[in-house]
């Protein structure tokens, strides 16, 4: 079956953006650029332009243009971090330790990143909530995609706005499995808990604008104090 | 602040749907009949009907008309029921015990549900997933509001679909808090596993039409062989 032909204009902006030819916060060619420029009407363009809004890609401002969005810090926190308050209120996790390593990628490590990277970067951090160790975060990347990432000695606590500054990687989308668990001794020792302690693992496979699967991460939560939180329609 | 016109238009209509004036898959008046009907342009009347589509609350079919939208036990079971296979298969829960019980609400029952009921009907069912014993689910609701549902002696596996069929109310969103537990002696009975087996708490509060709280549900889930799947964007 024949792509529509908006499709064609939003794979090819959509390039654009993942090869960095168009940088987050730049302004896109005008409707009557893009339907010159790819060959469709008009009508087409605007479409095309109206889905990649729908889906977060790009930002319309009236009389201004249209831009490629760039993920602030507190965009990707909160729209990813969903552990909350009992009433609601969001917490901002401060990290309290992170180690940074190296490594060959495990069988499922490369069955379950896209790339099949040979080797990937682990991120392990512990982050506090209101000042107690809740989260114990396990984060593998590919360290070829990621290429420089596993030397870097400070990285932010966002790591999505690093991905995406750095690597012109912007995370669209994540699937989280959630499931309860027992704290392990590792886990008891980092979080601070006893061991047997109930847990939240939440595990993540984040998307990039591609849809491809460029992140993988594991979170063991302390839901004593904390919920994570989820929106349903 | 004078509320703008559309909101008006909206306000107007889901109030003729929790009334029960417009049933769930009858067909709304026309742009130009509501627009005449409110004193408003026809461009607002389109514009409110569209938000109502965005919201789900109406269904626009190209050529047919305006319609409310009916809940089907599927779209009502998967939307708000999470748990699916680790592969993100869906599976239909079962009911395999059900008791149902009219008492005086808690003072945070009659906190946690709008029209502060003084008594409630309580409906304890154990549902099992693929065959086996996985969700204790306690569900709550007012028993003014719900007058009747406490003498049903079969109730069905979708409540929402009963709900819209039988009481003009329709559940249109839901917010749950996750948290994880171990298992005590009353629920490790019911879902045939240990005490002391870590288990997903899932606190919902669903809300109707107008926003109001109608319903608070707790959940205990086992996730060895499921999980809790969330999206995020």
């Amino acid at each position: 079956m024949a792509q529509p032909l908006y499709q064609k204009v939003i794979d090819n902006i959509v390039a654009k953006i993942a090869s960095g030819e168009l940088l987050p916060g730049s302004m896109l060619p005008s409707e009557m650029q893009i339907a010159a420029d790819t060959g469709v009407s008009q009508g087409t363009a605007r479409k095309s332009l109206m889905m990649l809004e729908q889906h977060g890609i790009v930002r319309r401002e009236q009389g201004r243009g249209t831009f490629v969005t760039a993920r602030t810090p507190d965009s990707a926190l909160f729209n990813f971090f969903r552990l909350r308050q009992r009433d609601g209120e969001m917490i901002r996790p401060e990290l309290v330790s992170q180690k940074v390593t190296v490594r060959r990628a495990t069988a499922a490590e490369r069955r379950g990143l896209d790339g099949e990277p040979k080797s990937v970067v682990e991120i392990r951090r512990v982050r506090s909530l209101k000042g107690k160790p809740s989260v114990l975060e396990t984060t593998v990347v590919s360290a070829t995609r990621f290429a420089g990432l596993g030397q870097r000695t400070a990285l932010p606590n966002t790591l999505y706005v690093h991905y995406q500054q750095n690597y012109g990687c912007i995370v669209l989308r994540a699937e989280e499995a959630i499931s309860a668990m027992i704290a392990d001794e590792d886990t008891a020792t980092a979080l601070n808990v006893e061991v047997g302690e109930p847990l939240l693992c939440v595990e993540r496979v984040a998307f990039d604008i591609m849809d491809l699967r460029v992140e993988r991460r594991r979170s063991l939560c302390r839901t004593d104090s904390f919920v994570y939180q989820v929106s349903l329609t």
